[in-house]
């Protein structure tokens, strides 16, 4: 027979946009490898340029962005560089999207609106990518907007385990910021030994018809530490809202937890203020020094990453982190 | 210069799956025209023929089909008519399926899992459709599922005011069967003039050890006439447990509604039983004579899928039908 | 150079639908390997659900289903578990449908049918499907309407080799059922070492008006054992029509011999009554006891796919089995 | 409301390859309009340059080309076309090819081979053709193979017409060169008022080992004018062949009747040779008069596609043009 | 016949990013009618909001953006109102982009690098896009990029009509400011009646082999008034640069034109001060106050877009304003 | 867990078309393996017959053709083999055209044209292609028309190596047939340690109205031996002029150097007599002994397409082969 025979190998590759080089590099650490060595600078006029500094032939690429701000740059900046890998021959290119972009955009709230988180998934998989990994999706729903796989990992274990270590759980209440996140926060009542749940009630009072809106505590929290949780936390608002309102209700003090430190303005203000005990957020986005306070604990998904990426690449099955498993 | 010029006109045609023909009758009669002639049978192996009777070129065809059991027959037949009408050069092809098929499955909740909503909407787009209409997704999020023009149908406005003629507004109250239905009981809440609000909690109750699970009603009930919303009733378990919550827990009387009306066995026995004054569906799918009961109350959907139908042909905008006009 | 290296692995996995899980069974002890755990049911409302127990990241699937009736329901299944494998990163797909789908609506006959065979072509591709296996195409053009690669096995062999042991081929004639199946009969006379060939022809009798058909053996059958070949049995009439007039003809006996036991009501009745000698199928779809009789042979076609897949798996090539091979 | 509101308008241009002008400006003469200017020619290297002399914006072009030798040159320059009226915004563009490229290559003999009638089929949309019309395809099947609609004219009523008015039809058979193309015989015994069908079979003569192949007259033709059918011949050996057969059984004489005049080296010799007393074919492809002799009758089949396009255009329905009606 | 039927009419609207509002009610102006009542906004994070406050069913949509920096911005902008526009069933979508994205990133360079102009154009179509309007694309093959119907606008009439004002053509010289675009100075002199070309060229002095680069006039300029053209001017460098040395190659006196003010900083300073007596741009992106200067010299661009938006609408011909018009 | 498990292993397979066999055979030997056996023919009417006698499954298939003239011949046969190869389940297969079909025609010159070359990457694309690779593209940006990786190969060093043992480096020029083409020269000039530059610029003159156009060489040329250097060489024109234009300018001689020697009639006799001393090019595309003359060197391509076959195939990386690589 003709042809010529050899042995195929895999090479995984570990590519990071600029949004949090610091996230990447402390992927590559768990994995036990650099991150690929890349130029990227903006020209004047703001175009990005991207360039890698090896081959990536044949690899098996993992593109890791952070989705923060200015958004619109980073998540363009990830589609060049995967356009630039399936140019350049890459055999696998799956996007690392810590906090998926545009993720709250996932219908249609009024005619006439976009649905940009499925515009995210079309933009990816036009540049080239052949699957996509996230951690705590706003809605599961957006993990079928790809088409193709998904992982969809959970930060709760992360989260949960840090929580247990702050909380006597015999006294815990879990509550969610408003009717919308229950199910999140049944989740994690669960996972704390079946602790009772509450949640914040906004309601339209119609017996006082001048006042539009009361913010309600429904469920018992008096005299319990309260866990808030929540998926994100971008201006604070609401959460710290709730956290006042448990604080007014009874509750002995209240601690928030919420995957994506999002922490738009004037958010570190708000949480600094409102009379938490304790604010934990995961550095699926960059928190940077000026957003930061006190009371604030940034815990690493970098672990997190690392062991799914590597299970991706060697075809594993650690179910427990991925989507579904409880 | 060279060609033949004449002034483009288009026509409307509608078909109908045999599912529910009655639904499609309707629609044509509101619309002023006959459902197009049509051919259907099934061969001795069950696989479907279809052809019809009429030209159908140019045409923008509206092809309605019900989603009830054998579920994947009428899939499977809209399909082969949406293929047989782009062969016959259909202009544009607009699938109308009032009940979303495979809606509840529109994310994985365990790894390894299809999700089959998103499947759903990609062999209509294989099979040549152009647009989706649909009345009440399970989750709005499934919108985005569809590459294309999704038009998202609310059936709020015909229940309300169907409702709003049996009961006293002034002394209802508006339940959801669980947490995770409360904002559409939210806005019936609005809808029906502020109305109190209220849902059936299922906790793991921590202070009975031996009972793992306690239906309890969140809200204010007594006294009152309550309203229980759902998007649809499969087999009813659900919805009569909360009817029997409510009662028990001094409800006036309650009235059930929901969009959909699956009705599985055993739904009709156990909404005949379950103490409720009324039960209000829509007939997105077929009620067959066996699955009526006393209590029951159909209401038509076919004026409301008429003036969509009518909207898209005129490239009007009826925004109150549509998805995201409150 | 950045990056983690191993060396790649192949894994096979052998998926079963419903419909016939007898021969996925049948096929993987021929492998040596069992089918993957896999968790399917349908809701009560018909809806299907899927899961499968085990890993499948990076695996070479091959889906088995039996397209028997219900048809649409075994189709279905199968779409939903190619899209439950792509969204759990199986590598490859292949579609194992022994019978193809829809495969005799492979044109259209008439204006404004559709073509249900391409369509189901399609609809495997978009659940995910990177290529198909299938025994004896009603037509061989429908190879392409797959885009991509299809694996054409011929149960011819199986078949022949037992054929020769039931006849003295030295008095044997092939026979087609209709002038448009003579080019299979041309095949088997040839595998039969030459054997006289002879059809049974269906003419409008132009001498005697009021007689508006007639069946007429054409070649010479008088005193020999018929082999009477075709692609597929459904509801047997044509068959069991042919094996009257054979007899009638003078033939010594006749021996029955199709690939695809459809059998349709009333095949059994029909084929047992007949005349015929033997009736010699495959198992490409279920044959349930109530079909059964006694002079039914059925063949197993496991021992061909098993080899066909690891055919595939392997990147082999043993040509004997596949298209074009005589 | 903002914008601008206009009455659409459609216009039809017709566009011809270089293959068979003649064969454009027949139909555009038909349908009472010119063929659009084009300018078109090859480079020094072969290379085609192809440029429209008027503006084609939201015209419905139908793109006509004959796929005579050098068909690969023809083929590559109706693609070219197509590119360009995409390009310059044609609303709709038909590819017009009388007689299907490749058409014969529509399935796998052999492993290993290519489909080149389906790849026809997606180049044809890959450079951006909405619809396809043919006449006569080799296999009905190959309908199939593109993903749009298919106009598939029979030329059948064109050649029937004709030669009724050659034969005394109560004195004629209907013959089929092979047992491949028997089907389209019957159709023609039935347009012909139930005329016997006879056909050509050839053998392997088991009884004459050292005679490998005979050829045999299956049906009654002694005394009858034959009318011997295909739809295509292109070298013209079995047809030339089957004429001399037929004389040699006693028929009275034989008119050969074929849609595809290919024509290839040595037809013309083998033609005018053989003893027909008429050869009738059509003009899907150029007949160059060094193809032309004395008994060849080729008839136009201009009308037929002016009439099925002009329909196209208006959206109508002259069933009787087109695939299936009969 | 079964169906409704009415008169088509077709409806154009104008829809603009928020890059530069200017320019499209410029061109709503001269098209009589308004730009589409639009809300955008973005959230704390960055995010873009969209929405449009008519209806756009069944219109025929242009979406204008200027894509200045932020650029990044801007094309995800328009690539969200593309999605908003085509899921609220718009029935034809044109980007126009004055000045095309990335347009210089049209090739690789080096190994590893992306094609960012075409992903560009994949980005648009994925969104939904039909066609695209720009104007003096950097390389013309970038039309090759979209999978569609480009319209590429020439601004050079508009150019050359102004500084056919300003100069004494008789006395006038064109120059290229490098080797890399004479050939669209050589247009330049043909529309200018024959002037003398000329251009500077960068060489590596081999007589002097410690000045690596040298800037040397080529052609003659002496006593003339020459016009440097150029697509863009970016930081002005370039430009800034070749001026310097055509005054001291004894150029009476230098006007600079180019289609798209980009003026990155420090161009606005570069070009004041480099003894050009005015610089001549058009409006194809925003020049903010802060970019102007007394010798800049902005024209409107409003009127050819204007023109070939209305062209394209009425399917019309107006071949002088789009490509390969001379 | 269930399964079978094995390693994989790549092989690598040489496919040739029949325009250039000589050169696919020399890229075999450079690699040390046969080129596949395959049988390829054409049928009577000029359809082209192609079948590999081997198994391709799960092969990296190289598939070279030179894209000589009849080149719509040679397009089409080897989208044949990629349709083939893909339906005999190669796993990967790459387009080797050395010389790009249609490259000129890369943009629209005028409207109403098409962009073939973008045609053909889309061909390509449709048949199955996975990778291009190509030498010398005729502008860069071509290589974002096809949608996935392509390796563009440059000759240069090839052709500078060979034209250093010819020359007196000391005392070259490197020259330009005309504007557009300086950067290939500039590079040249570069490659050969900073030899002057000079280029043949066709301009109006306009002081001498009668005399449309005239040939003048900017740059220093006088005694000097001239590089003449241009991508391709097709009917000879402009380069034979070229020549007698430097040589009447005062140049010692002249050497003309191209990749791609198309050389269409008459383009071997003006080469011939123009008074170059040498000309040389590679055999991207074959030189039938007609179009050999004593002047003309041939130099092959071979060794640098087995040097790119083999990196691709082992996913390596000696970028001094591919674009960009200076």
């Amino acid at each position: 027979m003709t042809g010529i025979i050899t042995t195929g190998e895999k090479r995984l590759i570990l590519v990071s946009g600029r949004a949090h080089p610091e996230l990447a590099q402390a992927v590559g650490k768990e994995l036990n490898t650099e991150v690929l060595p890349t130029t990227a600078y903006d020209f004047a006029n703001g175009e990005i340029y991207v360039r890698f500094n090896e081959s990536v032939r044949g690899c098996d690429a993992f593109v890791i962005q952070s989705h923060t701000d200015p958004i619109n740059q980073w998540v363009m900046e990830q589609l060049i560089m995967i356009d630039a890998l399936k140019r350049a021959s890459a055999k696998r290119i799956t996007v690392v999207a810590p906090f998926y972009p545009y993720a709250r955009q996932d219908k249609k709230h009024l005619g006439r609106e976009p649905i940009s988180a499925r515009l995210m998934a079309d933009l990816f998989k036009t540049a080239g990518a052949d699957r996509l990994m996230s951690v705590d999706l706003h809605a599961a729903q957006a993990q079928g907007f790809f088409d193709g796989p998904v992982d969809h990992l959970w930060a709760m274990p992360v989260l949960v385990d840090y929580v247990r270590s702050r909380v006597d759980v015999s006294n815990v209440a879990v509550v969610s910021p408003d009717a919308g996140r229950i199910r999140v926060a049944e989740k994690w009542a669960n996972k704390l030994g079946g602790a009772p749940l509450a949640f914040i009630h906004k309601t339209r009072d119609t017996t006082r018809p001048n006042v539009a809106v009361a913010n309600r505590v429904v469920g018992d929290v008096e005299g319990r530490e309260c866990v808030l949780v929540d998926d994100l936390i971008d201006t604070g608002g609401t959460i710290a809202e709730a956290v006042k309102v448990l604080l007014a209700s009874g509750a002995k003090d209240v601690i928030v937890v919420a995957t994506h430190g999002v922490l738009s303005d004037p958010a570190t203000q708000r949480l600094s203020e409102c009379g938490a005990r304790e604010v934990v957020v995961t550095n699926t986005l960059p928190i940077s020094p000026a957003k930061q306070f006190d009371k604030l604990t940034v815990l690493s998904i970098a672990p997190l990453l690392a062991r799914a990426i590597r299970e991706v690449f060697d075809d594993g099955s650690v179910t427990s982190l991925f989507d579904g498993a409880s």
